[in-house]
């Protein structure tokens, strides 16, 4: 008779629960994993959305600098010092707005036209319970993949954004506290509005209208808002002369005028790019690689092509024009830089940039005196991106022009009459002898530059600066 | 007779076996992936962490270049190249210094007070092994959550900082070499061991102090050691007349000035963010986007209140106020930016800005020559920021205010005898000579703007210039 | 007699079936977990190498608004916006072409000597795939670790940086279009052909020669261009006088010179850091890691060694030459910032800053007028790291040295032929008369800044600019 081991002997039914036991341990040990790898996986993507939001929103706040240093090289330097206030005012003035109204009208239960009066957004009730140690609470708020003030930076970003396109156009002769509160209120509430028909699910949403990251949105808001503004403010002393030639007004600053669109191009890396909204997965970040790789090669072609129109429409080879070329491009491809062929990146920042060019000849004989050339880089190339779109992307080329007509026919005329009450009331526009001495000296006190002798303006009362 | 099949045939040890190798795989199967998963969730922790370290850093790097912009602005531009010269040195000195002795003084092997003379700080035994194929490390490397170089290169940033305050204060009069000598020990010793009684770990750290990503141990002490040096070092020539008056010395660039600002903005977001020190996890990342969020809104409170209350405290809507608020919104949120509420974090800035707006007149009183404002940004709000924690955080006020108290004792009477006996040996200022003809052409030989003409300074000999 | 349970009396054929089951579903679950854990690690790691590429490869685009500003202040007022123009033009034209010809001539299909021409590098097949919704892509575009346009994206602004090291040294008299055609080629054919030899993974790479990322590839590239250049195209007018004494061309904005630096220094953590060219995994990143910390070390040496020197060499403290040492010692570590002693990393760029300053001093003893110091600072401290990597990383300093030669001989001779032939035909440089005017007003009719009152340059016929 053969041996048998200690364990056969033993009661079938204790060997039944002991088998039973065995399979259930590995069963026991198989979920766990797969579900914490799961939860693992979930928790990656958090991480990975978040840490996109922030690091892309970093670059697209540093999008202000470029603004201001575009700005401030392009005014003459008598206004370059107010013009740095305006900017660091603005991104002050929208990043308050935007958090105690804006966010909530843009994206809290958004109906079909506007959110909600949701005060001071901030972090959600779970967040706040997993902050304060309540592990329970990270099933909910790994939930919502990505925490949800890092949404609002990179959302906060881009409405100082379009405050700044409105600043550059009206400087040198715009009062500064009717400037703050066009911009209290464009930050509050304007651009929430527009916002929140598009990116919160609001009607033209709905309807299927595109924009990626913000031609129309962001570009042609802050663009309709500056063409208001400059009808209501009207160009500078001097500019359009009685014989109908134009007073030339050359940047005071070309090196800090390329500095700021080199800014700008380096910010709209992470406007474009981290408007893809996540980083979790193959398919995001192949995604996020070429919006960056087509928002480079449309700012490329803006600027090749600007410089060789610009001999033909403007009359010389300008540099200026070149580097509205790149901004141009830029803002084009914003409503489709998630499309496969770089080729089409390349036409369609090439058209942004030949409207662009086109435009600033224009906006000079129709005598609107945009001292940057906001109007045709961010509103020109901003509705040609948007339309773009259709023949790139696919995008139904009827509500992509009824997107371009509505955004443009709210925030112009509500932009127009926000300026004409202020014009009416507390006035927009500085005195013409705080125009002419320039505000940096007789508003603030402070000359941009104020140890370098500067050029004799022959057009000019200079009684004016020693008064 | 019903057919078996041929497993059923064979015999019933056989069977045995082969279920029990069957279970026995599902469990090699299960315990293998589920460690591999682990395995695999430390390996991706400390990748998002070291990343963390790196990318934040950087632009907390980018802090530097965000005062040479701020400091060379600010100088009248005789001193402009000096002030780069100082700004590109002391950045090179710290990171040398905090390579050869600061780091191992601050974190390596620290008791109460200070840690070791671990020299030459570098990769660990570990990861040289990693790094030269030897698999077997991973794990040990792994288990420390970071590369300890990604530590080293992030904290390296913070001590450039701290030296970065103290250079501006003393501009247009302070000796190279005094300053570079400064620089050296305070980035080799005096940070460090500051940083060693805190996040080192050291006796601040045991009794509870709270300085999330350092007012007082960055900031205040910058501003400490600029005060002293203040006091030592004594104001410009003819800064303060007999007759009680200030002569004006605006900032002779001011869009440089502001771009510094909008650098320094844009690097706090890596010196707050960075400061969650981990990326690994969603509490983590979910701190990080607070603390992105609140130090934003704490700099725009700080430019909104500092301009307002700029007119009652300093007679003018003033600028340089405006853009020194934003600092010290900044220093002021810095102590305490992990906070759940942007609303106090809006109270903290603001409050800052207030102290740094009051403190430029008090010093200006007292007749402490800060070129740039460093000490009311820095210290004052620094100081504010600190205590702030006590109730915002929970911080205990005892704790908070002893650490404020001895690390000023600390930081003030070391930097006091220093400057002293640079003072009494080699000197720490430059001949009135060379300071009115500027310290760019005199010792340097280079105008920051030698092509620019510059007004003449009327209280200035300027024979000088001519000589 | 003991009562059985239900199931015992099921037959003994179901109760294997249902043991069978419950084991395959064990196994069955196990799996997958498995296999999805490790397809989930697999995209992880093409989440993260992507990111990596796009975050420092932004960084290093930034670098061409380093050079920009460190160009448009080194040279005088009157030709700073040309240098500016150039910029962003170069910056443009690279991307273009790199996208249209040179990407494909450096990567696809790379034989011994040159890859092929596969015009317009875009998505692969699989990403199109999975753009278009296709999920079965997944596997093959995660197989490739990272996104094909994020690679190149980041060799892009490489080449860019090649182009921008050519810019600054033929400044104030190299004609606009020669330049443009220039940059074209290099940007098209002859860098890419160096880098096939490379990092394409051509002859020099099969013999084992060593450049992390880019001493010689990329700067000493640009380095032997520019000397080929320099010496077509001549000094400029006046420079060297007929006694052999050198007219002084000081630099007109020297805040501006050192932002640039700064903007090289900050863009050069992701021109080494992203070459690791890969997050996944601890080894990476740590690797990471320590190049960023050797690269900071490296140029912290470069600067307090060339401030040192400076005085022995040039017979005075020298700021432009600090300036040109933080360069020297990131150019210098570039071949090799992967090696695991930061004291070998000061090393070598202690030793890459004293050739240039050395170098500096030669060039302008045998005349050649380099406005920047860009073959100082690129190509001789790029040879220098090139060999160092020899002693430092073990690399065959007789394959370095091939490297070297064969690269210096190959992009020095065929750089000369195009500029000689560029010379003989359509001319590389402006007239006489614009040179001394200055190419910004009389070119492009925008100088600089217009409205600050300059110098007299005694040296020059100022008739010019009156006429």
């Amino acid at each position: 008779m053969r041996t048998r081991s200690r364990f056969h002997r033993t009661p079938r039914w204790l060997r039944r629960i002991a088998w039973s036991t065995l399979l259930g341990l590995a069963i026991l040990v198989v979920w766990p994993a797969a579900a914490w790898a799961q939860d693992a996986a979930a928790e990656s993507a958090f991480v990975l959305n978040t840490f996109s939001f922030l690091v892309w929103g970093a670059l697209v706040m540093w999008m202000c600098a470029g603004f201001t240093m575009l700005e401030s090289g392009s005014v003459r330097s008598k206004s370059a010092s107010m013009i740095c206030l305006k900017n660091i005012g603005l991104y002050a003035i929208a990043g308050l707005a935007y958090y105690i109204v804006g966010y909530g009208v843009m994206y809290t239960d958004v109906g079909a036209v506007i959110g909600s009066l949701d005060l001071f957004y901030g972090p959600s009730a779970d967040e706040i319970r997993l902050l304060g140690g309540d592990e329970s609470a990270l099933g909910a708020v790994v939930g919502n993949n990505y925490a949800v003030t890092s949404d609002w930076f990179f959302q906060m970003v881009f409405v100082a954004t379009t405050a700044s396109i409105v600043s550059g156009a009206l400087a040198e002769r715009v009062s500064l506290w009717a400037f703050f509160g066009f911009t209290a209120l464009l930050t509050a509430v304007i651009y929430p509005v527009v916002g929140a028909w598009t990116w919160g699910g609001g009607w033209l949403s709905q309807m299927g209208f595109q924009d990626f990251a913000g031609s129309t949105i962001v570009h042609s808001t802050g663009g309709w808002a500056a063409l208001a503004a400059l009808l209501v403010v009207g160009p500078r002393w001097g500019k359009y002369r009685k014989d109908g030639s134009v007073k030339s007004t050359p940047p005071s600053n070309i090196p800090a005028v390329t500095l700021g669109v080199f800014i700008l191009w380096l910010g709209w890396f992470g406007f474009n790019g981290g408007s893809v909204l996540a980083l979790d997965g193959a398919a995001n970040v192949l995604l996020m690689s070429n919006v960056l790789v087509n928002t480079n090669l449309a700012a490329a072609a803006g600027v090749v092509t600007a410089l060789l129109v610009s001999k033909p429409i403007l009359g010389r080879l300008d540099l200026f024009a070149g580097l509205n070329g790149a901004i141009a491009g830029l803002v084009a491809i914003t409503a489709g830089p998630d499309i496969a062929d770089g080729r089409i990146a390349i036409l369609i920042g090439a058209i942004g940039a030949l409207l662009c060019t086109a435009g600033l000849k224009l906006l000079e004989r129709r005598k609107v005196d945009d001292v940057v050339g906001a109007v045709p880089a961010h509103l020109f190339a901003g509705i040609w991106g948007t339309l773009a779109t259709s023949i790139a992307a696919g995008a139904n080329v009827g509500v992509q022009l009824l997107g371009v007509v509505s955004v443009g026919a709210f925030v112009f005329s509500l932009s127009w009459i926000v300026w004409t009450v202020l014009d009416r009331t507390v006035g927009v526009r500085v005195s013409k002898e705080v125009e002419l001495i320039g505000q940096d000296a007789a508003e603030l006190g402070v000359d941009a530059y104020p140890e370098f002798v500067l050029m004799v303006d022959p057009d000019e009362d200079n009684d004016y600066r020693d008064a």
